[in-house]
């Protein structure tokens, strides 16, 4: 099973979309640029989609839901956004088919166009903050910490599973706030979850920063960012956070009366991650083998695979490890099949990335062990039966961390300070990767950068320290360096 | 704020508006017939979804996503299906829009249209089958038990909140299987989980049974249903399981290797309950004071109001009988706005119907005790601080029973056995509710009543005895009595 998948180093590009293939967790759809998400793909979605949701009802959110159509006037409202979203968006034209004339099957019915077009929402700001005219009246209203979970669309031409599809699924947060500072430290405080859920959950180590204005969010003032490093080296943009200004209040004449009964325009936020965080993960920890999914994400976390076949001693063995593991908050799944080799369960439960694995053999039952084998490191282990439970539980921790570790050490080793611009397409060349550079804080810079090299800035780190010093490229004077890579 | 509420007795719909509204549940939004879930409501929908979908999992069914978008043709492959869904479809038929060249907005792009129109998903029985013939080549991938959690559009003409809007939210289960005797049984399997649902946590009884051929889904060779009765005695169908036998299997040409080598169509069920549950639960338990809602069901099943207002002593009571409650699994909230009177406050929640209330006064607590008050029934009941939490733990189980035999006795006085068609449409115009009569079995006497009463036929009851009769309106024999209601 494992041979049918193509070596990272062989071809990186066809490597990933085999393991999305082999692992059953996505394919294209009958629909251009649709995919279709597989119960092994939907299951690690839940799990991401259920954790996010708890870290935003602890800091008082809550989810809402809003239309998936779009009136067309609606988008030409905030003249920045339109510029953004226009061009790639499903426009619905009319609202019944009727059979064919000439019998072959249905077609659009002229008679039911609508007087004014629909987009499917390739966001949401518009739509959310026509609704919240309604909602804010007073500063009691505010703030407004509204989330939602929905699916959207945006015309893509060029397409690749997870991680840019033409439909893909996300979480959208649209809050609204009565002064400036708060809603800048809502959209802080979102990119520090989302770097926190990143790191903590997907062990996928990621750099916060800010945007360069030709990089910001359609309608933004400022646009966070978190940004992590592939296994090919690219950077991988995996979740945003923008601070609206009064953008959308002005836009859709949102305001409020404030304590002393003044009329003020209310400051906004928008936040989302999606999808594109399931290519993440793959990119981020799998291997020429198949998928490998951190523990804390993983919808099977152990499999348990009897050798060569299930019997009545062994049930009854992998029964009892089942239930310690549920017991403390694990979940396992016991292979029962008779049929398949130990061997090719092996190979296909690897593919899957469950993270650990525990063999139970009539011998080593003998002796009262088990082999537990880790899918990260591919080492075996013999176990004492006694105690297997606790020994899994550490396990799960210590590949958790190992995961995040390794992304860690990947990302430092590709990761380079570089001063001039002949390094600079040297390093990007030869190495590739984060390469922090000087950048003189223009568009025009930027461009020029990005025609001769295909890097592009991916962030300003929140955590970069000042330090003078020379563009890159034209010389002139930076207060601090920038992050650019080639990117997803 | 009570007072804002019609009552039902004066205008039951304008009642059930008022609800939605004041209780913050749902609003109309500027796309017609799409609604806006409000936070209120969707907590609502995510505790239904909840539930729901640990009961679809302990089933053995596991979650997937497939596109939003259909390709028109695949609707005209199943012709049934076609002529139910045909005439309410948004289509989509172009993928950009560009500046307007009069300067005013944005304009659909002529040069981006489509090759084939799209269609929203109306349900989505075309596209997942399409895809089940890459999942589905031998017995051994059968059965396929796939749920989705979606969205969904139906360009309905008159449109009410949650009750029938063109966009809803739902889930749909489609399901393959190899032989057909599998398939029944899982569309049985799902209604009767649906009922379970509906009488276990929305405490709405229902009557499970089949559609006549003339109410089938189309596309179906039989649809269960689960219908429940309204306060106004109005039927509301709240669920669907259709047995589709090998319709669509033979639509998109869907076949299996089976045991001995054979090839074969696949046989088909597909389920679905939506956002139309939250319009059955407020039209079965609402009053005229605002929202009830069974406890198991509620966001916040018990609220905490300081009398007059918070204070150091009352704090602390609160702040204990908080952690007692949550610490066995009870979802209590503490109001702690000093600016709102008590009687302003309890005049909310029970427009929000939280099921109890703790009153804290500062002269009960001098006595040891405080009052509880039931939102179902308004009774108060002075309760030792001692096992307040035991207390309101059996008083939740009390008020869930509450409602349902509330909910069944009033099934049961609305419920008539009639046979002759005078009495038939004397009760229904006086008494209205259910009336259990005799029919021929044919759609046109089944057309004809309707058209002379309003009333159609909910269903054939799954545990109606046989009984020899003669049919209401035609006289021909009849062996067993369905159900006859005006219907939402």
């Amino acid at each position: 099973m494992a041979k049918e998948i193509t070596s990272r180093e062989e071809d990186y590009s066809q490597w990933y979309n085999d393991i999305v293939k082999k692992a059953n967790l996505a394919s294209n759809s009958a629909v251009r640029g649709c995919m279709v998400i597989k119960p092994n793909g939907f299951a690690l979605w839940e799990n991401i989609r259920d954790q996010l949701d708890r870290m935003f009802k602890d800091t008082g959110h809550v989810n809402a839901y809003f239309p998936l159509l779009i009136p067309k006037s609606f988008l030409s409202k905030e003249a920045e956004h339109v510029e953004g979203f226009a061009k790639e968006c499903a426009v619905v034209t009319h609202h019944r088919l009727m059979n064919d004339p000439d019998g072959k099957g249905v077609v659009v019915d002229p008679s039911a166009k609508l007087e004014e077009e629909l987009i499917i929402r390739p966001t949401s700001e518009t739509i959310i903050w026509n609704t919240y005219r309604d909602w804010i009246k007073s500063y009691r209203d505010l703030p407004l910490l509204v989330n939602q979970w929905a699916n959207v669309m945006r015309w893509e031409m060029r397409t690749r599973l997870f991680l840019r599809t033409s439909e893909f699924l996300w979480q959208e947060g649209h809050t609204a706030h009565a002064t400036k500072q708060e809603a800048i430290d809502e959209t802080i405080q979102m990119v520090n979850i989302y770097a926190q859920f990143a790191e903590e959950w997907m062990a996928m180590p990621v750099i916060k920063g800010v945007k360069t204005a030709n990089e910001r969010f359609a309608g933004a003032i400022d646009t966070y960012t978190i940004e992590a490093m592939m296994q090919d080296t690219k950077a991988l943009q995996a979740g945003t956070s923008h601070f609206l200004g009064q953008n959308f209040a002005k836009a859709f004449d949102v305001t409020f009366l404030d304590e002393n009964q003044k009329q003020q325009l209310v400051w906004a936020t928008s936040w989302g991650v999606s999808t594109r965080l399931i290519g993440g993960l793959i990119m981020t920890h799998s291997d020429d083998d198949g998928l490998v999914l951190p523990p804390k994400l993983a919808p099977q976390q152990v499999v348990i695979v009897p050798i060569p076949k299930p019997g009545e001693e062994i049930d009854e063995v992998a029964t009892k490890i089942m239930a310690d593991l549920k017991a403390i908050g694990i979940r396992p799944i016991y292979d029962q099949d008779k049929k398949k080799r130990p061997g090719f369960k092996f190979a296909e439960y690897e593919m899957r990335g469950i993270p650990v694995r525990i063999g139970i053999g009539k011998r080593d039952l003998e002796k009262g062990e088990v082999e537990i084998a880790r899918r990260d490191t591919k080492e075996k282990t013999m176990v004492p039966l006694e105690g297997v439970a606790a020994y899994i539980e550490n396990l799960l921790v210590e590949i958790q961390d190992n995961l995040f570790n390794r992304a860690l050490k990947h990302r430092a080793d590709h990761s380079t300070e570089v001063d001039d611009f002949d390094t600079f397409k040297k390093v990007l060349e030869e190495k590739g990767g984060f390469i922090y550079a000087h950048w003189d804080g223009t568009t025009e810079t930027e461009k020029k950068i990005k025609e001769l090299t295909k890097a592009t800035i991916r962030c300003i780190p929140l955590d970069s320290k000042e330090e003078a010093g020379k563009c890159v490229f034209s010389g002139n004077p930076s207060k601090q360096r920038v992050i650019f890579a080639k990117a997803y």
